[in-house]
């Protein structure tokens, strides 16, 4: 396996702020939305980041493109390898053909249709595997990266990955000074942990008193768990929620002491509370979510007795859900003049 | 009838300037967003300007917010009145509840369910007359502005509303500089023109080479047979398409002479094609767009020919849809692996 042009002891700052010149220009900067009905729904102001907006559909793009960028001409000619359940996919297909140079992605059969499709449409040859069956990906992985020369950009454990994705915490201290909000619990919505790792070295160089919380699925909650007992707990399960972006075993080798140092305490979110949350950023904010990018928006809208302050952060992460999906998960929260007082009003 | 504190003779790009100065830092600056898979439908770069994502998810706000700001503080301690099928009513009801002061709003009682529902949420008195059976709004609000001293805010022809508007193409002026766009066609959807005539003085005031055109449904294109014929050419019906937001008789008074002299000719867009470009939004911008704001969006996408340049710019001006209606409009274009050669990738 080949090197960047340069390496990254461990991310840091420094990492971060060469990454946020890298993106320039390239990457959006996302905006942060708020809107008056979805405030009163929390109790307090909640400031949307809304990643979904990046190019690509998600976050992604920003690791995989300042991880594309670095390598060297004859690293990146050869190509760059991923595997993915979509998010990173698209990322990765999209910084390479950006690039110009060929990429290969391993997903699961599973996975949503619209990524699998989207990530072809980005130009990457797709291979996929059976995630349910046992078949292991770092094993595919392995075996193409050594047939081809490819390049194998990690979905989280990756410095350079992690400094991308930390752009977007850069990007919050901005608007958020900008918007009258100086310093502020932000809820993050939390795999493998890169996101949310990245964002909290960016908030950590801020003077501003920041408090980074990663949001899971529940029954996913390894960063929860593992947070509050002091060391890694993986989860008991693979699969069984339908936030496929964020279902990963544990919390990474790179991020684990990242988010041990720097994380505040950790939230879970039911299922239904992350499809409530898709629903209520379709009507108040206009912005489309996927499930493992709305649990974040869930806690802070249906958790309210969690945080503290007048406002709160939230990182929207992604929007990439098959259209029939969305509607079927979304049905229930539908009619405005509907609500019975359990589905309390969106 | 009170007046504004000041008065406009005509909307210029000074009382453009001016709002603008008015609307800082209370209405968002929207996004401008592209998507490498959407230029790849339209064969040129489409850039969105994202006006769902403003506060009351429309670009009414604008124009709303900068009307009532003028006003004197009596007057604006009475109260306004506004009819709307749902934009205006919210942009209305939001911008009169941020500034404190009461607003009635009269909507027809057909109006999309969460327009209805929003409007009364932002603090409204929502009165509903009978649009089908012929009842008079013009006659509803001068009983109301005469019994209870309001102050009515037109929906388009009133020129601080279109100044209001038209801040959203001094936006435009400068995020098209930063994408690398100096000067395009600029499609914009329209009802009374309140919006576009407004784009059109804001860009007119930029040296670069635009052309703005106007985009209506279908059977409701009175815009461009006007323009096309030289004089006011009013719509048949006053219904018939799913576009709510911009069915309006015919050019206002105060819009058409800034149309007739500013605008390109205009396009028409069937209401087939709104749904499809709403579908299009929803999977490649991660935006919620109703067919009344995705009109433009569509002419760009699926008019190919109509257009010049490698680079468009479309106003995206609204995404306040009724999660039902959203779900039944956009199902013939879900599956990502099932369309058809003449339903051909969106």
């Amino acid at each position: 396996m080949t090197a960047p042009s340069e390496t990254i002891a461990a991310p840091s700052i420094q990492s971060v702020r060469d990454a946020a010149k890298r993106l320039s220009g390239v990457a959006r900067v996302t905006p942060l939305l708020e809107a008056p009905l979805l405030n009163r729904i929390a109790g307090r102001r909640v400031l949307v980041k809304a990643e979904c907006l990046q190019i690509t559909g998600s976050f992604k793009f920003r690791g995989a493109w300042n991880s594309v960028s670095a390598l060297d001409e004859a690293t990146r000619a050869r190509g760059v390898l991923a595997y993915s359940s979509g998010n990173h996919a698209q990322g990765v297909a999209a910084a390479a053909a950006m690039h110009g140079v060929p990429s290969v992605i391993i997903m699961p059969a599973d996975a949503p249709a619209l990524k699998k499709e989207n990530t072809r449409r980005y130009g990457a040859e797709v291979i996929e595997y059976d995630r349910i069956g046992g078949e292991s990906r770092e094993d595919l992985g392995r075996t193409l990266t050594e047939a081809r020369g490819l390049h194998l950009i990690k979905p989280y454990d990756d410095p350079f990955v992690i400094s991308g994705q930390g752009v977007t915490g850069m990007e919050i201290a901005a608007q958020t000074t900008e918007a009258g909000v100086a310093g502020s619990n932000v809820l993050v919505c939390c795999g493998g942990g890169g996101l949310t790792s990245g964002v909290a070295l960016a908030l950590e160089a801020d003077t501003s008193d920041w408090r980074v919380r990663p949001v899971e699925p529940a029954g996913f909650d390894d960063w929860r768990r593992s947070l509050a007992l002091g060391e890694i707990d993986p989860n008991p399960a693979p699969s069984g929620s339908i936030c496929d972006a964020i279902l990963t075993p544990q919390p990474g080798e790179i991020t684990w002491p990242i988010g041990r140092r720097l994380f505040a305490p950790g939230l879970a979110v039911s299922d239904r509370d992350a499809r409530r949350a898709m629903a209520a950023a379709f009507r108040h904010l206009k912005i489309v979510l996927e499930p493992g990018g709305a649990v974040a928006l869930a806690a802070a809208l249906f958790q309210p007795e969690a945080h503290q302050g007048d406002a709160i952060v939230v990182v929207a992460s992604g929007g990439n859900v098959d259209e029939a999906a969305f509607a079927e998960w979304t049905a229930e929260w539908r009619d405005p003049g509907g609500w019975t007082a359990d589905s309390a009003p969106i």
